[in-house]
């Protein structure tokens, strides 16, 4: 956590009762957001959320993690939340609407309908588009704006927008023409037209259906700040800033890293309690509760076989914890590099028979390994052969399987993600244990 | 990956031969590196790099994967390396010479000393620090400087700074005292003093020396979009800006997961080679071959009971499956939790209390799920309820070990990440499998 001795500051102060205006004077209010998060009771939290002027505890609540949101907005009045949504950006309203009880988003909106028609249209964007994420202030000028009336329009706007870093340039119909950056405003002769400032090249934007993946994408691969967002008809209808952009791929981040264990991305939140977060984890567990009984069962056909030679027990750890590691490892790479674009869907053929030889390597090193164990530590050159084999076989199926599945997953328009650790690792399982009992008991007559 | 029929549009045309200068015209630099990429050999791609305008090049040098970075380097003359890093940003210089041999590096800097000599100074600090990803072109001005002056300033600046989004104003000495974002700059009177722009609250800063993931957490904390770096004397020295945060957090993203499966983040590299990325997998493999060597020879210790029962040996899979995903599970909550700074290390014992608690909730539930089951498979209520008690205590030890490993780890200062998965895994199979035959073996008389 950054800056641990200002959090934990805010917070004793809080705790004795700062006056809230004086606060907000002296600390950014997201520390202030985190220091809140500290304090002992959701009471003490709503007793220092109210006493901070209005328009900073609006900025506060944007900051504070769903769950303290979520538990203050359920105590606030629809008065209250009102006034609060009318301080902030129209994409924050619109997120604090959208998770609100209905019947209390429909009394807010009853009130802040007049002040706040931007808020309602952004309420009817998917969450997870660009239209879910960006925000109505912004910028724009006509193209045949010059520099000066330019600049004259923003004084009156530049408290409502917030940052701006770019003007984005108009026709007459109010499509989406080009867009200058500040630098460039602010170097240009008064006289010049806006349409003349337009760069030349390619004019990056999104549609509002965008997905906000390849939002960020965008941002990315074209080292952007702030994004304009066009609807249907190539209107400009809204932009999207860095910093929520920033948060998307942290997001994605750490839900794609969740899915690969099995669990949800509000595992994160620090505000759950046990039996929530027990809810939130227990359907991974369930299936590799089933994958087990399943290779369990697979494992006791082959009793004849573990009955004359109880040593094959020791080597199911091997087999199943060594093969299931090469296809986390595999399923993860496509996992990650289909989610951060590393990965070149045209080179799929040479990805492939490359995945198949490294499986072929892994294998072979550690198929050796595990014979010579085998034969040291029982004295049986046959049951090294055997081991020795079945965890190359298993190495190499761990690798394809690892590959192949979340390769089709996607393939089926299912996220790859839910494809990754748990259900690759349980096929995996059965996978690794048919092979080895099925070599084994094959040459049983060899091994005792 | 984005804008597919793009990338593959532009690659064709590198195929056919288009001129260099006309692509770089009618394409983006990302999407041209992109394109180069795909071509079929190392040849086509330096062929195509070289016809390509040098200050062009130097932008699709930068947007390369370290790679094919390596690839062009290597084959390239310290002379062109030398124009080349003078078109680019000096962090990104920077990051070239650090990445080519010693003696070219060497030769490189001789060439370009008198032009470039930010760029040696910038060699000096941590690749992974706030001076190892800083960039020295910035845009300041002194307090006593008017707008009008600082305007002036940046006509003649502009084309080498590149984007600019803050002036930094400093004192006498060369210490920051302020940040002047352009749209207050822009709406100023002309002769305004920039000390007088300087907004209150307290100012944020990186000094040199501060950790990359401690500046992107500074980023996204207060929606940054550049940040200017001070030496230890509070002299401003450079400035970070967003894009290159957004690479810090996804780079470090994905260096969490790739450790959390062990593999290393080089392993997301397209254009390594099989025996490369199987030598970058196989020591977590090696280890993981160890743990299975240990936990097998564990097993065999209780070969009695085995040979008495060879049923418990399909209980193997469930136990070490099971608690295996939980111990994966927590670990790597309190990981991302570290990570992202979700975390909150104030409430280390209610964190600690509500993972067992879960571990509790899971346990319980899974253990009566695998009782039953035992019970209805084997029709032995003991069997049943050995399973279920083994199932319950290791899936609580898993959910223990899963969050207390990493924290310990991060307590002595070793990255958390590296105790993810395999490690607590395999610690995991051993408890496992002992508590199971443990209590299997001291109840067998009943068992049988």
């Amino acid at each position: 956590m950054l800056n641990e001795g200002l959090v934990s500051q805010i917070a004793e102060e809080l705790r004795g009762g700062r006056d809230g205006a004086s606060l907000v004077e002296a600390y950014h209010t997201a520390d202030i957001a985190s220091a809140l998060e500290r304090l002992e009771s959701d009471e003490a939290r709503i007793a220092a959320f109210d006493a901070i002027p209005e328009e900073e505890a609006a900025e506060i609540l944007a900051y504070l993690d769903d769950h303290y949101r979520s538990m203050i907005l359920e105590r606030s009045s629809a008065g209250k939340i009102g006034r609060i949504i009318t301080h902030l950006d129209s994409d924050d309203a619109a997120d604090i609407l959208a998770s609100v009880d209905d019947d209390i988003a429909e009394k807010v909106l009853r009130s802040v309908s007049d002040e706040a028609p931007e808020v309602v249209a952004l309420l009817q964007y998917d969450e997870e588009s660009a239209g879910g994420i960006m925000q109505t202030e912004l910028m724009s000028a006509p193209g045949h704006f010059t520099v000066r009336q330019t600049i004259d329009a923003m004084a009156g706007k530049e408290e409502e927008i917030g940052d701006i870093h770019n003007v984005f340039v108009t026709d007459a119909q109010q499509r989406l023409v080009g867009v200058v950056p500040l630098r460039k405003l602010i170097l240009a002769a008064q006289d010049k037209k806006m349409r003349d400032l337009v760069g030349e090249g390619p004019l990056v934007y999104a549609t509002t259906e965008m997905d906000q993946e390849k939002v960020a994408q965008l941002f990315k691969r074209y080292d952007l700040v702030s994004l304009p967002v066009v609807d249907g008809d190539g209107r400009l209808t809204g932009r999207i800033l860095i910093d929520d952009v920033v948060d998307v791929l942290e997001d994605e981040a750490s839900e794609d890293i969740m899915k690969l264990v099995g669990a949800n991305e509000e595992a994160l939140d620090a505000g759950r309690s046990a039996l929530q977060m027990a809810r939130y984890r227990l359907p991974w567990l369930a299936s590799s509760l089933v994958a087990g009984f399943i290779t369990g069962g697979v494992i006791l056909q082959f009793e004849g076989a573990l009955k004359e030679l109880v040593a094959l027990t020791a080597f199911i750890p091997i087999i199943m914890g060594v093969s299931g590691n090469v296809s986390t490892q595999s399923s993860t790479l496509v996992i990650r590099g289909l989610a951060t674009g590393k990965f070149n869907p045209e080179a799929l053929t040479s990805y492939f028979v490359r995945e198949v030889k490294i499986g072929v390597t892994l294998g072979a090193v550690c198929g050796v390994a595990s014979a010579l164990f085998a034969l040291i530590w029982q004295g049986s050159p046959m049951l090294g052969v055997v081991v020795g084999v079945s965890l190359f076989l298993a190495i190499m199926c761990a690798a394809i399987l690892g590959t192949i599945i979340p390769l089709f997953f996607r393939w089926v328009n299912i996220d790859p993600a839910i494809a990754g650790g748990p259900m690759v690792l349980a096929l995996n399982d059965l996978t690794g244990v048919l092979i080895f009992f099925g070599i084994a008991t094959s040459l049983i007559s060899y091994l005792i």
